[in-house]
């Protein structure tokens, strides 16, 4: 029997991953036993033990590990946008947990005289960049963020990538791209109207458009997502070399490309429900993002992700709106 | 008058950073007025009022910081071999102060209604890149550190430069070279012996080298840290473009480079002195550190070191040894 802790297991990445757990098990290890905290989870969720908790309350992750999960799956944060708005509360939500986890889970290390030694997988982002940028970001690219969100999810990595290196957890930071089309309501992230202008159109609503048909991002698609994380839970990371932040792999294309995707899926009515409404806050938070990357480390480590626009539209169709 | 803050002021830096201070003003500023906390300071050193202050007990950069110093210098740490031997201990004076600090100035910023922002120069170290490395480290290569202080100093500087991102402090974080002659005892950096086969020579006694001659770094004489503080001090940050880490100049050589450099200052009988005892922890520590760099960006912005390993010894000479 495996113990996997989802802390953010009630969030839209914690809910498919928690499914996916329930429906395929653990790359392969179907005996599980998944524990979901969150601050409150989705009505007819995912299966898994859930527990209430608030991560930036202090005391909450020594009693998260407490049953010493073999895998520990860190998704919870506040979103991009929040972190920008709420300085005390970005920082309070997104760094100090994670060295709160570090030091529940090296008591119980020393506790155990060096036996437990779990597997923590971070939820870690691209928003560890910042430009000027080279046209494709390689796996040897400064992390000079220009966001606060991307300041401690860097940090958060910093501080995985040290109780690894002391053999105390055995942690892998994953840089997921712009996760899209995300299912649901519109979230805080400045990035939700990358999967605003596919989910609303394909769902017959209006949906709004703040920046430039030619801005270029990086993208996949939320079943990816689940993918990485659990690539990452089984990855040798003997094979790391010390480096235990990885850049996923995705897929990059402009906002006009995306809806041509979304015009060859869905056609031309669809389309015009993107409206146009330039918004100056966003468009400058999006002019600070990685366009495209090179990560090759990640493809050789076995990560995949889609290989066009097309393939992650097909993603939501299927996953989403039960077609295909 | 302006108020300047020396964190870390008893050690060797702020020791020589106070007595510049005292000697020629800041960056022509002569009316200043200094005070230097530490957990304790040097007999008869320079001079500033003194504050004893442990930067690990909560409340203590709040209460450094209750005067509004125009220009704070962070500098205190645990050495890298100290915070490798004792993991709680490194983080707990390397990385929790740096964030108290942050928010003890945020407080006075937003008490003062967006006026207070002060200059804050943190000293952090080549420590915070990690092997493999290209012949020489670029301006833009990641930093994925080895150790724990490297995690550390990575991590105070993604403090700063959020912080400084958001209007809260000017900061500036300057990436030391291994500062090389230290005068007086050797410390618990791991990096002592590359001091210390110059200076016990020069002051006809024995010195053990742990490492191999053909060990390469990168060097800068304690009188150009002194000169990265101020010239940091006196930056213009807009000039960092919101990458506000640099790598110091410095000088790259071998050990038998410096040995060499060292007979021509003082002779085989100096050099005589040097007796080779290998030490496998050291020599695997200094495996992992940085050999060369091509700071152009620190170049271009005015920051200056010596030209070679001569000028350094030199430096030592003139500056401790009243020589020259």
């Amino acid at each position: 029997m495996q113990n996997v802790l989802i802390i953010g297991g009630g969030g839209m990445i914690g809910q498919k991953l928690a499914a996916h757990l329930a429906a395929n098990g653990l790359n392969g290890d179907r005996d599980l036993a998944v524990t979901l905290a969150d601050l409150g989870f989705p009505v007819a969720g995912a299966p898994g033990a859930h527990v209430r908790a608030d991560v930036a309350e202090a005391g909450t992750m020594t009693r998260l590990v407490a049953g010493r999960p073999e895998v520990v799956f860190h998704l919870a944060s506040v979103v991009s946008g929040e972190a920008e708005q709420d300085y005390a509360k970005g920082w309070a939500v997104n760094m100090t947990p994670m060295w709160e986890l570090m030091e529940a889970l090296r008591a119980h290390h020393e506790a155990s005289n060096g036996h437990y030694r779990p597997r923590v997988v971070f939820s870690s982002s691209i928003a560890v960049f910042g430009g000027p940028y080279p046209d494709k970001i390689g796996d040897e690219f400064l992390s000079a963020p220009q966001t606060s969100y991307g300041a401690q999810k860097a940090i958060c990595e910093l501080m995985l990538g040290d109780a690894s290196r002391k053999g105390l957890v055995d942690g892998v930071s994953i840089r997921l791209p712009t996760i899209c089309v995300r299912p649901g309501l519109p979230n805080k992230a400045a990035s939700g109207f990358f999967s605003g202008i596919i989910r609303e159109p394909l769902n017959g609503a209006e949906a709004v458009l703040p920046v430039e048909d030619s801005v270029r991002h990086w993208h996949a698609s939320p079943r990816s997502a689940v993918g990485f994380l659990t690539h990452a839970a089984g990855l040798d990371t003997a094979l790391l070399g010390g480096r235990r932040a990885l850049n996923m792999p995705g897929f990059s294309c402009t906002v006009a490309e995306q809806i041509e995707a979304l015009r060859r899926a869905a056609g031309d009515e669809a389309v015009a429900l993107i409206r146009r409404e330039p918004d100056v806050a966003v468009a400058k938070i999006v002019s600070g993002w990685p366009r495209d990357f090179e990560p090759r480390r990640a493809l050789a480590l076995g990560f995949r992700s889609e290989p066009d626009f097309d393939a992650i539209i097909r993603v939501y169709l299927e996953d989403e709106l039960g077609q295909g």
